[in-house]
């Protein structure tokens, strides 16, 4: 299903983004494109109506949810390299839409409490609530990906750690979560660049960290643990999409068309009034 | 001080909206626009400027917060009547800054546990970090409002509440928080309208409450404790500021010039880097 706002798309993304069975990520062009060739300009147009449909979709599932309980919410996970554009994500794509209605948690580097817990304690907490949309800016993926390549945890904790993820994400989706899980996929290359242009520019400088580098360096191991999580933890209710991150365009209206896709497929109602409106029209002519 | 980007008032909307010794809201005209006689066009050009400088701010107030500890914040407390146009403002002026850099609070009816503890324990808690623009969509004031009106608690523990409430809000701003006070003043008439459009328009019966003509019965007694709130409560260091806001899109340009009277006073700098940015060069090319 191709949102209706998109105009431009040649493909369905979700179908053509979703990490399927004996999907690479080495194969996938961050430089590419899928789906969509008319370029930027169109592209950003389509963005614009797209933000749009975002924000009606976004309101009826929010009106939804204060009249019926257990209403259904979406769950944006946000997960890549350094400088791929997550925050770009939850600025132009997220930040179009009503700020009441989105529940934004960003995942650093554990406190000494959420080290003392299960690494999902700290995430549980931040679960979306019914009617609004989520959006985890890392998440517990971090537990298998830094946790992995730096060995943070040993080796059977890890392992042990992709199937109470994917049993954690089934009671979520069981309770009417959309889960949208999102590797933003950039190339060595751009990454370099961009962190280039951290260090060019004063007013970019607070946003780089010398650590940054000596991630890099451990890239190909990156690449290997983002491979075993989609092995893993990609499941029907709970599917991966690899977005091409080099196109900052691209990515953003990708993004907006997964999370349309939900939405749509939710099909939120405004609604019905749960009182009687010709009454209330009188009390309030007589107040 | 007029904010840089909102070149069309005509007088300084920090002071001629603050409540000062002697202000009386019965004498505020809910209809008017203070400091701006140039009509809703250009209001809304301003608006659009004003944001582009309220994003720059906010960014940088953030970004001195990720290096600085105890770097400064801005406590936005939004008070009003239903439909004033509360969420107008979090939509329109707060939603036009990056969503990661602003927390927002709406404080409903308190639960059981809330009501087990001070007013204020609930409070507490959504205090906005630093670099954080903070939002509280209703506030501690509901419970010396609402509180009041409609004897919530006992008259001596009402009383206790607004010296509780000075000492409070002293130790946030003691702490580096601005705290900028707003009730959005509207008329009865203009509410009865407003309430009308919500029962003509099924997309809007979600909004609509049996209850608010209830507390529209009680418009005067809310006048009364608000005139209260202000002359208990408005110090210094935690100003209220009445905003007529019949007009919405008047509403929404002052609160934003209030919000960027406030950034532009803590004047945030983009940090300087911790490291040595020709190192990095060279470690970034090497990798």
């Amino acid at each position: 299903m191709t949102a209706k706002s998109q105009r431009n798309w040649t493909g369905e993304p979700g179908a053509l983004l979703r990490v399927g069975e004996g999907s690479r990520l080495a194969d996938v062009d961050p430089a590419a494109t899928p789906g969509y060739d008319d370029g930027k300009k169109h592209g950003q147009a389509d963005l614009e109506s797209g933000a749009a449909e975002l924000d009606d979709l976004q309101e009826r599932l929010f009106a939804q949810s204060r009249v019926a309980p257990g209403s259904p919410a979406v769950l944006l996970v946000l997960q890549a390299m350094d400088t791929a554009g997550k925050g770009g994500i939850v600025r132009h794509v997220v930040g179009a839409v009503d700020p009441q209605g989105v529940a934004l948690a960003a995942f650093k580097k554990p406190t000494p409490e959420e080290l003392a817990h299960d690494f999902l304690w700290r995430i549980e907490k931040r679960v979306p609530g019914p009617g609004m949309i989520g959006v985890f800016d890392r998440s517990h993926y971090e537990d298998v990906l830094i946790g992995r390549v730096r060995s943070l945890a040993p080796a059977e904790e890890i392992e042990r750690r992709y199937g109470a993820i994917v049993d954690f994400e089934k009671r979520l989706t069981d309770a009417g979560i959309r889960i949208v899980k999102v590797m933003l996929h950039i190339s060595s290359d751009e990454q370099k660049a961009r962190l280039g242009e951290r260090l060019d520019r004063p007013d970019k400088h607070w946003k780089y960290n010398p650590g940054d580098i000596d991630e890099r360096e451990l890239w190909p191991a990156y690449l290997e643990a983002y491979q075993t999580v989609f092995e893993r933890t990609s499941t029907t209710n709970a599917p991966w999409y690899v977005v091409p991150a080099n196109a900052k365009w691209y990515a953003r209206l990708a993004v907006q068309a997964l999370l349309l896709e939900a939405l749509e497929d939710i099909d939120p109602q405004w609604p019905a009034a749960d009182f009687d409106v010709a009454v209330e029209r009188a009390r309030l002519a007589a107040s």
